[in-house]
């Protein structure tokens, strides 16, 4: 997409769509009339192919194929698969990536594992920002060790370099902040982390899909991510998870189950972990969650993620300035950062009455959500949004102030 | 189900089929043609109201109401509707259960918070003929808190109860064996346990759905167990966990997600559990998947637990009855209790070319399967599997064998 200058009019916005690289991509979505949907980064849209899938994951391979299809349709490599669709997207090699549990089950994964590269450190260091539930899973494991040996230290954003002593065994972060939609420097917190001898573990939840994350030229030790925002999983997918290829094999997974065993069918008594990534799986692969996963990551896949920057730079963009714009004197403020490469894709505003103004809106049919206690989160997900539907929301929106 | 004679003639099997009071119940599954499924217990087959409620689940809630199904559709109160669903299939009560994760990860969160129960005990006992994930679980848990804290003791089933000492927290068993589906006692087990002031957690992975279990009445601490199998969920279908009511409100589970958190969308800094079985939630919860368990479970409830058991008492019995008849002299053994109270829903016999007569069943139609080294498996499910299917299984092995 070629940089433009920002619409006038809304035929000026139509023209935008008309030049849109992806806009065939929307096609691709089934989505429900006379809704502008801007809650992508909660649950991503349905894909069309992730019908026929299911259709077929359901009826011909779970009904027809039965037990069978663990080999004969590829199941027992679907997490496998899955992530290394997933690993172009986050700066991964194949083999660097798996699709398993929650999100929240793989950080508690990478924190044990990524702690436990740091026997001799007692502080796991995230922010006050942080999506609370990294922050519960941080201090659930803390809990767990024991404070002597682990305890998680919060700091506002802007101390996190200063907080990096000696101390810290692990820097837990994420990568877009679910509130704001700022985007941490990736390359500069992970060097930050290793120069103070700490690792860190991302959370993508809100990046992955979305925007280009380079995990492997930031040289990130271990990240996990969602799998039913931007990577248009459905709901509660299945999630990612990345350690660095180097430490594979001198970590483990706390939660060692069967498909995590080098040789799952052979049954033995003791536990000897897969090489590799795939240490990092854990029980019996969701095998319906997965085929829909997988569909939706080929999606992004076909889009190419630098595309999709692109565009949810420019959507961002023009939302911001719409809104300033048309909503000015209505004692609006931009909650997310105005610099591009700062932001994810989304904008928030906060308004003493944001939580009357999300509800007016989804009334007239523009879902957004509302984040306590003064904030409207607008997600505008590049891979199905067109820029008349970013004019016609704010539209919505001034006429709802007014 | 009346207690019948065994039968001499195919005509014999016909006949108990027309009589069976569950007769119908198979015609709510969509089974392949040609083929005797003898597989049910590793993976249950497709009930028909599954696919047009995951049609409904697709292309209409995620589709069309997309975010807003969390509430419209009750999405946020799946895992405990599935939870209450399973409940009085192993004896709980409303509020004991919820479907979440996976078996291994659900018995990760078991052992911590039975062990935390007993922190001045340091032995997780567990029988060598466990189901290895449950083997694979305990050894990445007792391994994280270190050998000094906890230590994984494995015996042999018949020196469980000598091994029951003042020095074992946590008792780990599973209800029914996946190899030979042997029943445990389970009050017996329990008590002996409780006698030993240690705390029991059941893997109730081939007993759920097949058979009547009851943790209420046993006073049983802790269970979870799988959604695929007996209660037809799917390919790696969520699974359950049971923490009895009394305990609930003591213990925490290590993984601490935003789904049980007390109010998961104040987003606090800080983990308050949820009252109840909720505490046991974790990330978002997999809403397909759930859907499709819902409909599993809502058949086994329909048929009852009962008459499931009935069925599957006198499916077993005829198989054992018949292969011992018909195939005599081919050197089969049966590994399986003969006695029906200490049986699950699975016959399994040991054969010195298993593997072979496995694959040999298979390409005839009749799929069980084979678990080395020698043992030859087959499930037999009450909900869809007839008695006539159990007499041509039967003909088919004598077939290959001669």
């Amino acid at each position: 997409m070629r940089r433009v200058s920002l619409p006038r009019i809304r035929d000026d916005a139509l023209a935008l769509d008309a030049g849109d690289e992806l806009s065939a991509l929307r096609g691709e979505f089934l989505l429900p009339e006379g809704v502008i949907y801007l809650d992508g980064n909660s649950l991503g849209p349905l894909p069309r192919a992730t019908i026929a899938r299911l259709e077929q994951v359901i009826g011909r391979e779970w009904g027809e194929d039965l037990i069978r299809s663990w080999s004969r349709h590829g199941w027992i490599d679907l997490p496998l698969r899955v992530g290394d669709a997933i690993a172009p997207l986050i700066g991964a090699q194949p083999g660097e990536a798996v699709a398993a549990d929650s999100t929240s089950v793989n950080l508690y994964k990478l924190l044990a594992a990524s702690a436990g590269l740091r026997p001799d450190r007692r502080v796991l260091l995230s922010e006050e920002e942080n999506f609370p539930t990294d922050l519960y899973v941080a201090q659930g494991f803390a809990a767990l060790l024991g404070e002597e040996r682990l305890e998680v230290r919060l700091v506002p954003r802007a101390r996190i370099a200063e907080a990096l002593g000696a101390d810290v065994a692990v820097l837990l972060l994420t990568h877009v902040e679910f509130r704001t939609g700022e985007m941490h420097d990736l390359a500069a917190m992970t060097a930050a982390a290793h120069d103070a001898g700490a690792l860190v573990v991302w959370d993508l939840s809100h990046s992955a899909g979305a925007a280009p994350v380079d995990l492997g030229g930031s040289g990130a030790d271990m990240a996990a991510g969602c799998g039913y925002k931007y990577l248009n999983g459905g709901p509660g997918a299945p999630a990612f998870v990345y350690v660095r290829r180097d430490l594979q094999d001198q970590v483990l997974s706390p939660i060692q189950g069967w498909m995590g065993h080098d040789d799952p069918f052979a049954f033995e008594h003791d536990y000897r972990p897969a090489p590799g990534i795939a240490r990092f799986l854990c029980g019996t692969p969701p095998i319906l969650s997965l085929a829909a996963l997988e569909c939706g990551v080929a999606l992004v896949t076909q889009a190419g993620i630098l595309a999709l920057r692109r565009k949810s730079l420019a959507l961002t963009e023009l939302f911001i300035a719409r809104v300033e714009r048309e909503c000015a004197g209505f004692d609006l403020a931009l909650a997310s950062p105005r610099e591009g490469a700062r932001r994810g894709s989304q904008v928030s505003f906060r308004h003493p009455q944001a939580y009357a103004l999300v509800q007016a809106l989804i009334a007239d049919g523009v879902i957004g959500d509302f984040r306590a206690p003064d904030l409207m989160r607008f997600g505008l997900s590049p891979s199905f949004l067109r820029f008349v539907d970013v004019w016609d929301a704010v539209e919505r929106l001034k006429a709802i102030l007014s």
